[in-house]
């Protein structure tokens, strides 16, 4: 049976499908306990929410499913950005209020991102049954904490080096971000041009290398490409565009039509949203911003500069100025419940390889 | 059986497994019918050569193998290089005399392409078994004309609309090369940068959309990416980097070594050698053309003025001016026969879908 492997076996499911931790509102605790409760592990992407939310989600979660899922932090480092450069990018933002149709205010703008330390205590104290983390690897006693409080812990790499790394620090299991995966690369030890591995050539170089389980990400949108992933040697998959169309998703829905509406071609990665490359749909703040490439801001600044623009292009219902992000498998995304893709994928592993028996 | 289907009946072969045809002396008739008689189908890269040398080699596959096989052409349009910026571009080249060793020569440049008409004769009279091409899509009489021959069409496509194209303009199969693939970007129907989808996702929304078979291409290497390319929809598979390393292969033994020791993050794409996006393991010559990258001229102008530094480095046997095409999965080359390849590939597949049984 494909769904049984030492993947499953860690993570008590059924189903070797993990819903991937995607920050930003898109992880409702009704999409994350839908997921778990189909027999995959659903996420929930705390990286930009205080502990309290973090804490609230997690009992939200427990009321509504008693399966296991996973907390997913970004390892994010405080950067102080520069005023004057800081100045020079609002004046830039406040080139595009004809657009927005209002004038954009930075008054609340905050360029310090959550502690991952007081996000990590909720995840301790709430003992959650999976940590995941990318943009790099958390400190070891942190590390050592999670295990002995029983939680399972993943990480996330685009390259076999990043994945060693991982290994050595005491992951249990690798999350293989491939070039085609939509949101923020996960990128920490080398340049990010070079964390830009498709996930067909990704798989089977990090399988070799590591002896963790190997989760694929990256263009996997339904059963072709889970059995594919686990053909070339993953354990599972995480999956994040297919669950943003979702009922359950929290994003915008302008956010939601225009990944039903994709196409292969249509995403580029940028910096220009929060300074940290990532991967969604073309659109004119991302054209616009190319001119800018050198004055973007260093993550997590740049993310909180766009803030109040992304907040402005939500309220207008503007998507032109909302970070859209999307895999390169846009166009295979459909409408229903978490539950409904749950089952397709399952059914759709089986039939695809039920044709080579 | 995994290896009978449209595309194993439409080319005449055993197994659907395509060796790429790659210009520049690598695709040697050994390896073409040494393929060929393993079962798969071997393809001449012949854009490169004079009408005169793809009949002889041509000749050289019948003399040795009376199976199928292929000859590649690209589909080039001729360009006048503007006579000040080829000055510039050779008083560049000029500055690496030093670490050529010896001084560059420009006296032989023949910035003028081989008559794609001409090329096209030879396959036409020789009633060469498979034609495949790249770079876009040649004229609907020399597709009449090469189908009325009894010979089988093959284009490439790197995005969804560029396979529509292809099927519309009366190509027999396609294949899709995804961003992982070595060497040239076969991109011609948008912005290079645009045609850099991921094999796991292009597959599955080219065969959504075209009826004819579709071949996988980039970052296949093994049994493993076969299978899955499969197991996505794919007929078949077209794989180059695998075979560059096998003895019967014409490349510079230090290109060789080169993708023998190479990692998933070596390679870049980069239009330095030749104006045309292509995939590569990453060099001196790369990183110091970075610099000149808006003074780069077009296909097949700067292909054209690199050639006497890169005639140059083989004779110097320095790799750092060599152009190193390599796919992202360079780190699973093997050295051997291409016969040993074939059938570890067969087995590979084999094992692979076993497996799940």
């Amino acid at each position: 049976m494909w769904a049984k492997n030492a993947l499953t076996k860690l993570l008590n499911i059924d189903v070797p499908i993990i819903q991937a931790g995607m920050a930003g509102g898109a992880t409702t605790p009704e999409l994350i306990a839908a997921v778990s409760n189909a027999g995959g592990l659903g996420t929930m992407g705390a990286g930009y929410m205080t502990p309290d939310q973090i804490r609230a989600d997690i009992q939200a979660i427990r009321s509504i499913s008693d399966r296991p899922f996973a907390v997913n932090l970004m390892v994010v480092e405080e950067v102080d950005g520069d005023p004057l450069e800081m100045e020079y990018m609002k004046s830039v933002f406040k080139g595009f209020e004809k657009e927005l149709g209002e004038p954009l205010s930075f008054h609340n703008v905050n360029t310090k991102p959550q502690s991952f330390e007081d996000q990590l205590n909720v995840i301790i104290e709430e003992k959650v049954p999976v940590f995941s983390f990318t943009f790099g690897i958390p400190k070891s006693e942190h590390i050592l904490k999670l295990k002995e409080n029983g939680t399972v812990v993943v990480g996330t790499a685009t390259t076999v080096e990043e994945a060693l790394a991982l290994e050595a620090a005491g992951v249990d299991a690798i999350v293989a971000q491939g070039s085609e995966a939509g949101g923020h690369r996960g990128t920490f030890g080398t340049l990010p041009e070079k964390g830009m591995i498709g996930t067909i050539a990704l798989i089977p170089q990090m399988v070799d290398q590591v002896n963790v389980p190997v989760i694929a990400s990256g263009g996997i949108m339904d059963g072709r490409g889970i059995a594919a992933s686990l053909v070339l040697g993953a354990s599972g998959v995480q999956m994040g565009t297919a669950f943003l169309t979702c009922d359950e998703s929290g994003i915008d829905p302008h956010h939601k039509a225009a990944i039903l509406a994709g196409k292969e071609d249509q995403t580029v990665v940028t910096r220009a949203f929060s300074g940290k490359s990532a991967r969604g749909i073309e659109n004119q703040f991302i054209r616009d911003m190319k001119a800018y490439e050198r004055d973007i801001l260093p993550y997590p600044v740049q993310n909180a500069l766009t803030k109040p623009l992304r907040s402005l292009a939500k309220k207008e219902g503007n998507p032109e100025f909302m970070s859209l992000w999307a895999g390169q498998a846009a166009s295979l995304s459909r409408e229903g419940s978490a539950d409904r893709l749950m089952k397709s994928l399952v059914e759709g592993v089986e039939k695809v390889l039920g044709t080579f028996k």
